[in-house]
């Protein structure tokens, strides 16, 4: 049991009031906390040692500053790894995982959270809350790191200024590489310019810069949060380019997808990330989320939290507890 | 100048009479024929050693009988790779390219259809005409050996029956792997069984299937040629499997994106392929095409073709000039 100290509010939040996987219970997916309390999972079968083993274990959690990876696998919830994908060892793709605030888990905008010890990650001291709250959605990032070998691309394209978007583009800088983000909001925008990211404001341009640029990236990675994405970053891809798709959201679009086949793009869907490497930027410094928090409401404050995480041109906005 | 002897129906001529690629001409792409007449490219500033070479690479051609790339590359049509896909050697992706019947260059319905010599592959003698017309669509067949490590998946599901999905299934099964047909036609499906190929028919058993076995697949190839099929070869994947998408058609279609995120699916564009192992393999016998030609007939008798290879059932027809 965890008490959460600081949440952060994620565009997939707005999905769940939207419908989308037809959640009913506290949301809130992003967060650091401390663990309060921790027992060993009740088991008929067990053995002794393994359950005193599991005990320690719990003790040695107490009072620790803690994030927390949001699926909750077999593995996690039974003791034991019972299908294929834990067997395999991606216990994220665990058909019966429950998911903090989006699957069959309540989540973190609560003054107390609930998730396996397997899943808690001990934050340094040199981390505080507000740069470790962004440990999950940096993670995210982070997976592009594992899918795609993107030092073989010119540059990276980061279509989108959002919150995720702005951690994609700190996350792919931190290779090195040439990274140009496309967004519509000048104020976001600033904030990747300030962090030394390239910017261009396609607002209303977005037709020009395509008969200019179109066609013109090996690696497009599409965090627009919005149904035109996907088409979008079509339209920006070399033959035979890579896209990395993002955006979850509730629904259906229309997408020409001949443009796939001619061009033998390859589209790749990516979701969570890992912890380690996410926290070990957070430490180093070698990328600060400070600058993306737009606002900090109290919890008692949520519905007006999520109204003001709504508006155009605000990043992330933050719960305390 | 080939003269064309005989040529082959696709679905995508009848996406080109939908208004696809919008293009006004001789269509058919799918062809085998005889080199009657060759000639060096005007040139204005060339070298005269150049032009005496390539009037003799000329002269060696004619009577030859042959098979033809459908991309017309800038290298093509010039005599010189001026774009950075031809620079790359990968013409079938020039951004200036024409295409046989598709794209600004008339096609293979006819007596005769232009070519540059470097598109062409002479047939050996033991490659019939029947055999030799298909060796355009089995390279796009092919095309997928040169993306997707096969062997690393435990099988193979090809979604659709038609004529491509034949030959890909075909294709398929010469790595030794598990091949399933997925269709809805048993005409269709009992062709595939003749070549060893498993089938199972999920006409109006859609749902049960994916009841059984959604999610459960690791490399579905989608070759239905219907709208439908992407969103179908979703449901089957499993997290992190690999769709390759080969349906090109007129239009937008609906599609929910969230899956290919959430389950970290890879989509993969495939088109044309490699016609030196395609050619090989109808050499070799190891695929035999002929069964799949449902009818055969003569030019002036175009329309009566193309409305029979309409007709549900029916796989290749062909075109005798």
């Amino acid at each position: 049991m965890v008490r959460v100290r600081l949440a952060g509010i994620c565009n997939t939040d707005f999905e769940i009031l939207r419908g989308y996987h037809n959640f009913k219970g506290t949301p809130g997916h992003e967060f650091v906390g401390e663990v309060v309390d921790a027992k060993p999972l009740e088991r008929s079968s067990d053995g002794h040692l393994e359950e005193e083993a599991s005990r320690e274990a719990a003790q040695r959690w107490k009072g620790q500053r803690v994030v927390g990876e949001i699926n909750i696998s077999c593995a996690g919830f039974s003791g034991h790894a019972r299908c294929d994908s834990c067997r395999a060892g991606v216990p994220a793709h665990c058909a019966q995982r429950r998911v903090l605030g989006i699957i069959k888990h309540d989540g973190a905008f609560a003054d107390y959270l609930t998730l396996p010890l397997c899943n808690l990650h001990a934050v340094p001291d040199e981390v505080s809350d507000e740069q470790a709250v962004f440990t999950e959605p940096l993670a995210a990032a982070c997976r592009i790191l594992e899918q795609v070998p993107v030092l073989s691309h010119r540059e990276i394209v980061v279509l989108g200024d959002g919150k995720l978007a702005q951690l994609i583009a700190r996350v792919m800088a931190t290779t090195g590489k040439n990274v140009v983000m496309l967004g519509k909001y000048e104020e976001k925008l600033a904030v990747a310019r300030a962090a030394g990211i390239r910017t261009q404001n396609v607002a209303e341009k977005w037709e020009s810069f395509v008969r200019k640029h179109g066609h013109g990236f090996s690696l497009v990675i599409e965090a627009t949060g919005s149904p035109q994405g996907f088409s979008r970053a079509l339209d920006l891809l070399q033959p035979r380019g890579v896209l990395v798709l993002k955006s979850t959201f509730h629904g259906a679009t229309q997408i020409q997808t001949w443009p796939i086949v001619v061009n033998e793009v390859v589209v790749m869907g990516s979701r969570c990330g890992p912890f380690g490497p996410a926290m070990e930027m957070l430490r180093s410094g070698q990328v600060d989320p400070r600058p993306l928090i737009s606002r900090t409401f109290p919890l008692r404050e949520a519905r007006a939290a999520m109204a003001a995480a709504r508006k155009p041109g605000v990043l992330k906005v933050l719960l305390r507890m």
